[in-house]
């Protein structure tokens, strides 16, 4: 298994994970989580793969994706009632998830020996378009518009270093965990200490 | 014409016909009506073929199924207020559709030769995500979302009942038939007597 | 440049201004603006490119787009407060937008040798898909839901005038031009007078 493969994997596990815990704020049935977990674990991946026209989407080749968001769905079904705070839960695999999915849109894109900028958005596009499903279909505050929350701007400075140590190193695996590493410690920091760029405001501050 | 040509043509007809019943309760105009009609019938199949990378999407080689679905917009804009109850007969119309639209997507997808689970994924595809961008759209409460109803599960179990009758029988068009009955009875079962499967709750009962 | 690409690129321009609007609306921070104004500038687009299946997303390919996109998110996100009614400004600077995707979207469709209700639906599709998505994310009301406001109607007329013109002087740069023209013409009376179409009400009135 290549570190792309690993990742694509991981990605898909973790943010079915989300997606069940999402599924289980709304109150559904077991079916209806596994839903919205494969809807949110796949989500970001197959517009990825749809865009940059590749030969077939990703899960449609190995099902076993889907056997795994599947799983997580049924397991969260059965433990979610253990966590003190689902939505705490949710925030954090969130952001574990967009740790590396991000990495593994920029793998697959420079795989395909894409310019720059592609894998850049590539990057974004995977880590954030699942979630961004799973939001809008279950109607919660997408994590994307939080005020005052990096999100976005995560999946951008990860895919950013990995295009910094690939031009350094010419080294694939590093600018991948520098990716991951950027995400999730702009991410985690954001959560923790509150961490965000000014927002806009509609009349400047006065001098 | 085949029986997966049947059943897309009347999944698009049937579809549309809801899709207009929600932009009636939207008060939209006719051109409004043919929209959303248009994005309900073909949400769903678009999705399918675009993930499967078929040669064409359906209705761009066949844009009969856009005349189709734009008369049924037309039909609801001057009838819709003949009905007693709208969103009664949205709902029934809609359990109908999801009858037809999940096994022409099993149909599809088996005609293509895919593995069982993506058969069953197309199912449920096709079947769910054309109501799944009309209710997302029109701002109503996604069906696929209602606590104690069956709605995906409906799907699921029905392209799941295809696959087994195609093993037993090798006969794709018993294997269809069966999907539209198991999916109907599901349906109807639960709009009429409340049939449902438990929904996740936070804490489970005591003791 | 072709027409084609002069009015893809103004469309891109002027729909990322639209989403830059919403995003000050949203308070977004400034990496938030830029991922708006691209979801709202391209979007329109990739759906459209995605369903004709082009050998490549016109974005992809030539990623001037995004930048074109971003450096307007940028603009906004500093100059907006020097706006006086910033919903005025996204309504205006939305039917300029819809003027000229419209006809990108008909010219594409036209290049491709479509038959004419595929024109007709590329027209549409790529005028009203990418603002659609921009205010399904950030929850505001979509514009081709507004009663009682010509919106869709104009993609529409405006993609019929295209192909009325070809065939009469069989010049894809007047049918362009006459798209865009009829397009805004509509939306402006709209806005400005008030057109519009009758609505669905579910009961006729008593004569």
């Amino acid at each position: 298994m290549t570190l792309v493969q690993f990742l694509d994997h991981a990605a898909v596990l973790v943010f079915a994970l989300t997606g069940a815990l999402v599924a289980s704020r709304a109150q559904l049935d077991i079916v209806g989580f596994i839903f919205i977990a494969c809807l949110t674990a796949v989500g970001g991946g197959t517009v990825r793969d749809v865009i940059l026209n590749r030969d077939a989407v990703f899960w449609v080749t190995e099902p076993t994706f889907i056997a795994l968001a599947s799983a997580a769905a049924v397991l969260v079904f059965f433990t979610a009632h253990l966590l003190e705070s689902r939505y705490r839960a949710l925030l954090w695999l969130d952001a574990c998830a967009l740790a590396v999915a991000v990495p593994a849109g920029v793998g697959v894109a420079i795989g395909m020996g894409q310019p720059w900028p592609i894998v850049l958005i590539m990057g974004v596009v995977t880590g954030c378009l699942g979630g961004l499903m799973r939001d809008v279909v279950c109607n919660e505050v997408p994590l994307v518009l939080k005020q005052g929350e990096l999100y976005v701007t995560c999946a951008f400075a990860g895919a950013g270093a990995a295009l910094v140590v690939l031009t350094l190193t010419d080294e694939p695996r590093f600018a991948l965990l520098a990716c991951a590493c950027v995400v999730f410690a702009l991410r985690a920091g954001s959560l923790a200490f509150g961490w965000s760029l000014p927002v806009y405001r509609s009349r400047p501050p006065r001098h």
